[in-house]
């Protein structure tokens, strides 16, 4: 069966979408291939078809998946023969809460301080004024006043990961002895800033780092391909 | 096997340990009975044979096992015919994150709020002086001023608990369909307030409410029994 895997992509072709990342890492952990479509910020038009209008999206033998977390239970679901993602009940409780734990407490703080980055490396055809516009809206602040804050973000964010570090200093991967979808999930976030050049990670956060860099290793160095 | 568990008691008869919850519960998942001995702030003398003088403490036919991780980690390889309280790789390892977590986000916040409520209910051969002189040179704070700023460490741990309340607006227990030691983990930590008559949980944790109630009642309501 063909699958099509629909990724965002800036000006100078990186992708960096944290969603994207744990779609991308969950398709190499299947061996799956996928031919990848790449969309920019308000390129709507291309993803009508899944009903909605934000990547990731999978379009699998005309099946269309959207949603990283749709996708990778989906993944497992659909092909129970392969490498899975989520290991058991418990596996897919822990991904279900670093899901909501990584979205809501590290992304949604990493993101509004990268937004002024990701202004300036959006596609040349890619909406520039709606993408500022929406994200003042929804933050009730200038995307500059956001950028202004980043310092006590990585702040927080680097206190609210100490739990993460704990666990990192006694075993390799998130997920135990070899890796998994959980992984996957804190990962695809930190690839967002790593695209961009940007560290977020202070020296407190030494497990977390060997890891980041054991998981970008993977599957031939995939998380380090330029692209 | 004769199993003695060495666990936490104040004036009152109440139970509050987090970490001898977590043990109490996960004995009762595992359907193992256990003799009961209490101890108090600073009778540390009932604790030596287990060569350190934290509760809880568990020994089993001789062998003593401390701390409430290292005691779970033990009720799996020592009586892997029952119930298992972590389900492969990635259930110890959900187990282990969430053990970091709960601890340094929420538990830390929590027992500085208490401490002043712990000291009033302490037992009465217990030595409060102590408590209180260990407690203030760790947290470089009179009690007083640690209860004082209870509000604002609520407002953090309820600000820190939601992806957990997200996760129980999907599923009834924090394991998955059926709870386990991912549950008494939380449960455990959140018996201290409880068994105090404080509650430190706001109205934006709905789910995670529902889910408290559901797991006090387990195990005949072993989580409401008075002692």
């Amino acid at each position: 069966m063909a699958i099509t895997f629909y990724d965002l992509v800036d000006r100078e072709g990186r992708r960096y979408s944290p969603y994207g990342w744990r779609v991308r890492m969950a398709l190499a952990h299947k061996g799956l291939d996928a031919t990848v479509e790449l969309c920019w910020h308000s390129d709507k038009k291309k993803l009508a078809f899944s009903g909605q209008h934000l990547v990731p999206v999978l379009l699998d033998g005309g099946k269309p998946v959207s949603d990283s977390w749709n996708i990778a239970c989906y993944l497992d679901e659909a092909y129970p023969d392969r490498p899975t993602l989520m290991d058991g009940p418990q596996g897919r409780s822990f991904a279900g809460f670093l899901n909501s734990w990584t979205d809501t407490i590290i992304g949604r703080r990493l993101v509004r301080s990268l937004y002024l980055d990701i202004l300036r490396s959006l596609h040349p055809q890619a909406d520039a004024r709606e993408f500022r516009r929406r994200r003042e809206e929804r933050n009730g602040a200038t995307l500059e006043a956001l950028h202004a804050n980043r310092a006590r973000d990585f702040e927080d964010i680097n206190r609210a990961m100490l739990p993460l570090n704990d666990l990192l200093a006694r075993q390799p991967f998130v997920a135990g002895a070899t890796p998994a979808y959980p992984d996957y999930i804190v990962f695809g976030t930190l690839q967002m800033p790593r695209r961009l050049g940007i560290e977020p990670l202070g020296p407190q956060q030494d497990s977390v780092m060997r890891w980041r860099d054991a998981v970008a290793k993977l599957f031939n160095g995939l998380g380090d391909s330029t692209s």
